[in-house]
């Protein structure tokens, strides 16, 4: 019998009410998609390690949600106390509560850990057998988690204007009218990324992401903000002061908004007259602006619903809509990750040449197996991704990995959130592809890039479906279209070169990049989801353009550069209404060794190779002379 | 002071409760998209001949709706006691009755003329105000229509098994196994098209629509017809009665759809029996399915709303997807079509030549401009539109046409509805586009094409704009996708080459069309609009692809053929999902002289050859020997 499970239905039983269940999700208290250590309460309860999932432990089960990504994953890793529940294909999480789950069970959930969208969605499901969703007043798994990590003090850093591009004073002044247009008094954010690009600040508590564990919370005329003030220098202090912005605990949120909600909140603050306005003037506006997708339920449940408007944060597309400093950080920061990404290319052709004797990167013949190679020189999908990491860690303003490296050979490509493990990762072999999906923070950019390559001599197929990628990346990055188009629209362009031959792939196409913040950023995306995110692209937003193809216990391959939405420099402009085009700012070269040129069109063929003269002449200056030289072959023209 | 606006005005002041404003829809009955002469109401009262409006009359005011195809038009046709609402400009209809009406306003509507869904939403736009919704007990406009056409008595025909391909019994079996999965006792069919097609019956009620006025009830025992009885010959009769379809008058749907509401129709039925089920078996389907878009609101008023299903018509995809015999149908029906569109363009080739000294379809040269030509030679869009009627009217199974033709020379091709009148028509012109969207019904399939043709020599900006339109219909008709997308994903494939430029049209891509049936036909279609009907591409459907171009008092281009879904025969089946591909079933060339070969890629010429050669050898056994060779000229290898 597991422990925890044991220890977990003490505390249900024990529990007034006492729960009939306990929902455990994977989320923090700020529904972020990286979480830290001890934030990873969905793992350590059911041994899950996988970055999505629900658990769900009942008095007899234990049940564990995950998709598709990690079928296999959550196989190995989950004990026989636990069932796994596949997204997807078994009844989701409230249908299978309404269905198994006695006539008014008690459901408990940390209102922390969930968003309002989602709790509501639970709660409506729940009334239709009477079962009732229980807030819990303490987090039932910290209690039973007796190593839990301790919190760690971070320090904050200042994000200086060089980077940020927009002052604190301006970013709050936009926000300030937004809420005045929604006759709100305050706004809540609770959004990591948010708190720190509203702010201008970054730090160091969430992997992968330069975040503080952080709420905020502003009003007209004053600005919180909720963090561990042992975190927060006397440097830091001075900057967020003068922009208005008072520091209080980071728990005192949950209070602070009850004061929020009977209009109190002013009244602490120390700057409570930074506008002037009167008590007539605000007399109108006295809503509070939550976003249903980030915002805790705890939170919300502190005010009346009906004095919250549930909108999306006006932050995120704020956030989005990039300005040139940050643009132009995003194509430096871009460049020299390219570099390390071409440093790491030719550093690996090398390699697999010596010690494993493939044909390389530029030539099509079978591996030469060598006698034996000295198990030292062994390379794994680890070793090899961990010298990509010392190449980006070499250069200007780099700060770190922005996710887990998935340096991937053959079948464990077509896994596509692959993470390999030091101790069970694959070696590399240089008679399958090989795929890297890999990104960086740096200071001025945060940069995402996946290429697939072969060593050896990749098979036709193999051939086909590379280029039927390449095509599908080249249509929708080269794609031209008027404001107002979204991203679902645009999908469909990179898989039909996919599609011609009955193959796809299931995931997004693209994604928003951070300035120095989340990989994975909204509110717009390009997934053939009809019920995506309905934002439209908008001129200095980023996105991924990163079609793939997987055959399970096989191969994968995928394609992924990072595009800047600009105004497009259009012949005519029919219906005023602006059109809109991409710029690609990821360099590195696509192999051609893997590409069926009789399959690309001279349009495709003139991209490539403007592309790849580019990739030359911005990456050389980084590069040392064998490195160029590698460089200037992997871009030869194609013809 | 218009008298009917009069007339109207007293009955609204002396009507139960008085009216402060009456709503006159363009739509009979059955929201038919056509309607018959006596069915105009909203024409009548307004004097907007378009085929979209609708009509708003209060006290002081009269105000008619209408989109942006007629703009122009209804400025033109309303007098000055109108004012032009401009959908997408001015406030919706429901918007300006809350703003402008006064609080508890009544406001009228014929009940029978609107749908379910249209008087929802209407209903809970008056309740902001506490405005009502009143159903008149008589049609106000018909009362002071003292000329209103009469009913015509049009014989109700056969549509033949060999041409509709499956039998009555066949289809009520499916419509009933359909009514037991809902729970349903019973279905009201009010689509004009829907009950033509479920009973194998065609008529000629309404301009350019094979149909019957008339409903049809079906349950799980019985069927009946509600029509005019005089329109039914013993022949008819026959072939009703043995498929178990009692017919009643048209104007008892209305009472029996009461009887229906509380279980006593049945009772009604002479075949009370057919099925044999017992009481016991009917007990747990009690509901009554109809259709929110199609159904009118007078007969779902009878019914409790507790006991409505409100689904789309399960009909409506049942006669999409076509079988094998009205698939072989189309295909028959579009070679002898096509026949007709190039012996007249054969035609108009030579009138070209020789009344205006046009250089002609295939030289691209400055027009000869004759001295002078004789008034009685002069080319109309309406005479030469008239002439291509002749040549469908002498194929086999040829009924009339399916919709007005657009017969249509320079800045008239950029009014995407436009209906040419022979007393204001514009003449025929060589140095001008000439767009022609025609389509006629023949007993074996409806039609529906575009060309787009110069006889002179047109502009390198007119080469370029019609390649990029080329290039669009290209791309979507010859897609390939998997089972479950939707026409609104693959609506960008057609407008990414006019994208490209900044080039764009503004309607949708692509219909339905109908097997002897409507040209416009739902449920699936192609178009831009993210709230575009979600349903899926199906293999056996029909669909158009019609891009355009239309350039403001300038020229218009569009070019559209009739496809059918076919399964795809691709080398791979990623996902198991199965691969749909097009199958082009229009064929007539597309004008050489018209296209910027510079701008097309090879496999786009490729596929234009490969058409032209199809267009040859399918067109050939229907055309003389001159037509012929006009043919194998306008179809030479492209390269």
């Amino acid at each position: 019998m597991d422990n925890k499970l044991y220890a977990l239905r003490s505390l249900m039983a024990s529990h007034n009410p006492p729960l009939d269940a306990l929902i455990v999700p994977s989320e923090d208290y700020h529904q972020s998609e990286y979480v830290s250590a001890r934030d990873k309460r969905r793992e350590f309860v059911s041994g899950f390690t996988g970055s999505a999932g629900l658990a769900l432990i009942t008095k007899k089960e234990a049940l564990l949600w995950t998709d598709g990504r990690y079928f296999l994953q959550a196989t190995q890793e989950l004990s026989d106390q636990w069932n796994l529940m596949r997204i997807g294909e078994d009844p989701a999480i409230d249908i299978w509560m309404a269905d198994n789950l006695p006539i008014e069970a008690s459901i408990g959930v940390d209102p922390w850990c969930i968003s309002i969208d989602t709790a509501q969605r639970w709660e409506r499901a729940c009334a239709k057998m009477q079962q009732k969703l229980v807030q819990t007043t303490k987090n039932l798994v910290d209690e039973v988690w007796t190593n839990r990590p301790p919190a760690e003090i971070n320090a904050v850093n200042i994000q200086p204007l060089e980077f940020a591009g927009r002052s604190v004073a301006d970013k709050l002044k936009d926000l300030r009218e937004k809420l005045v247009q929604e006759k709100a008094c305050g706004i809540i954010v609770t959004a990591l990324d948010e708190v720190a690009w509203l702010y201008n600040i970054r730090g160091n508590d969430v992997a992968y992401s330069p975040v503080v564990h952080a709420f905020a919370i502003v009003t007209s005329n004053s600005a919180f903000l909720y963090v561990d003030k042992q975190k927060v220098s006397f440097e830091v202090n001075a900057h967020l002061e003068k922009n208005g912005i008072e520091i209080r605990e980071y728990n005192a949120a949950s209070s602070d908004v009850v004061l929020l909600g009977c209009s109190k909140l002013e009244s602490l603050s120390t700057d409570g007259n930074v506008s002037g306005k009167d008590e007539a003037d605000k007399s109108n506006n006295d809503l509070i602006w939550a976003d249903p997708s980030t915002c805790c339920y705890a939170l919300y449940s502190k005010l009346n619903a009906d004095q919250v408007i549930l909108h999306q944060s006006p932050l995120a597309l704020a956030k989005a809509i990039k300005n040139s400093v940050e643009l132009n950080g995003l194509r430096k920061a871009h460049i020299r990750d390219g570099a390390a990404v071409v440093q790491y290319l030719a550093w690996l052709d090398k390699q697999m040449q010596e010690i494993y004797g493939a044909s390389g990167y530029f030539l099509e013949r079978d591996t030469v197996k060598k006698d034996k190679y000295s198990e030292s020189l062994k390379l794994t999908e680890v070793t090899a991704s961990d010298k990509l990491e010392g190449f980006r860690a070499s250069k200007e303003h780099f700060r770190g990995l922005s996710f887990p490296t998935i340096s991937s050979v053959g079948p464990n490509a077509a896994i596509i959130h692959y993470k390999p493990r030091a101790d069970t990762c694959a070696e590399l072999d240089p008679n399958k592809i090989y795929l890297c999906d890999s990104g960086a923070q740096y200071l001025d950019g945060t940069t995402d890039i996946t290429r697939t390559i072969h060593f050896g001599k990749p098979t036709a197929h193999e051939k086909a479906c590379y280029t039927a990628v390449l095509k599908g990346h080249f249509s929708l990055g080269n794609a031209r279209f008027p404001n107002g188009t979204n991203g679902h629209a645009l999908d469909i362009l990179a898989r039909i070169p996919l599609w011609k031959n009955g193959l796809d792939y299931l995931h997004g196409t693209g994604h928003g990049i951070g300035s120095y913040l989340n990989v994975h950023e909204g509110p717009h995306l390009i997934s053939f989801r009809p019920h995506a995110r309905n934002v439209p692209l908008h001129a200095s937003m980023t996105v991924t353009d990163e079609p793939g193809y997987y055959e399970d216990g096989n191969f994968g391959i995928r394609l992924e550069n990072v595009l800047i939405v600009n105004e497009a420099d259009t012949e005519f402009n029919f219906g005023e209404k602006g059109y809109l085009s991409f710029e690609h700012i990821t360099w590195a070269p696509y192999q051609r060794k893997l590409i069926d040129l009789s399959l690309l069109m001279t349009d495709e063929i003139d991209w490539l190779n403007s592309y790849h003269s580019k990739c030359r002449d911005l990456l050389a200056p980084y590069l040392n002379e064998a490195e160029n030289a590698w460089l200037k072959k992997a871009t030869e023209v194609l013809s």
